[in-house]
């Protein structure tokens, strides 16, 4: 029984399949009590978001593509754990976002993944994170996000 | 007794207070000898470094931003801590830079985060690190910078 | 007898000199297991790739100039640990390509190190990774790669 997964499952969300990596590399790696999963891109099936924020993609909508990368990483921490239980902290994360060069509101974007990740774990999903504006990302997507997470012995 | 605090000072600098997150994140947060710090902002009080490097923030402003960011991430590594002699060591550090996009002179502004490290730390002060020039930052800041700690047990 | 280095010659590589920093900090930093190191350039001696992707840096020689990364930080990793089959594993890679805000082809540019770093170890090679597109680099280079890889006991 995963408790985190049917407290994610209550809140009306759900996780996709694990996506296929865009490239030479995988989902995740663990090292020690640490899992480090790669930059996660806002796809879930044939739904991707595209563009550069906030020209093309509005706040929302990144909000949106951000929590769309936190289920697709969970979908890879539940693949390679078993269970979302044995997430025993969401330790870091990297948020990338696609931005016109005079956007400021990152932060506002990212949250869409930060608050996703404490509504589902709660206090073991708060975290730290570096926020930033790139030129430009695989895909054209809106938002990549890398996470890394401590594993329950 | 905080030596390394009691340097920091006989230096001229002091530490501000540990700022406020600008989002739904922490501060730190600490895994097995590991403190990772979340990206940190050029902000102390009211003052604020704002703007692209070098158009609107000359480097030696820039730099100036990036010693304003160590010294609030050595106030939330004080509070966290208890004692900045407990760093055992500065491990790694992210830096970005609010970049024009034909300038190149990115380890300059970021040798301003370096140098004070060392100067502080001495030997354990003298880190990894990566340095880029990206597209925007939140609330338009100059630079933005991470931190990975080696806590003493 | 360095079986990965000897695996790296036959496959027609040869490791550079390990690079001087250009800034004040250091190749590789150890902690516990993991081997940090700083985000590496694509410099051998005298030759540099610099420019933006695709417009004055192709996306072939984009792959190169990610291959003379490896290449280099490989060579700090030996200098370091004094042989190659000490890498137990690449554990992650992060991938930063100078690049027009209209590229989206980063996967490809970061596959020439995944796909080298895979040659060379095998399995042990395989890693995650995050690939963005950013608007300015230090020295003007096309890509900048950070490594960490875990180190055998």
């Amino acid at each position: 029984m995963d408790q985190t997964l049917a407290r994610l499952e209550a809140l009306g969300h759900r996780l996709p399949e694990a996506p296929a990596p865009v490239g030479s590399y995988l989902n995740c790696v663990r090292s020690g009590k640490l899992l480090h999963l790669s930059g996660g891109l806002p796809i879930d099936g044939e739904r991707r978001v595209l563009g550069k924020v906030p020209s093309r993609v509005s706040v929302e909508e990144a909000q949106e593509a951000a929590r769309m990368v936190i289920l697709n990483r969970l979908a890879v921490i539940l693949a390679e754990l078993g269970s979302l239980d044995r997430v025993a902290r969401i330790v870091s994360l990297g948020g990338f976002v696609n931005s016109e060069p005079g956007f400021h509101d990152h932060p506002k974007v990212i949250n869409g993944a930060s608050d996703l990740l404490v509504e589902i774990f709660g206090e073991r999903g708060r975290h730290v994170r570096t926020a930033v504006g790139v030129a430009a990302l695989p895909l054209d997507v809106a938002v990549e996000i890398s996470l890394v997470v401590e594993v329950a012995d």
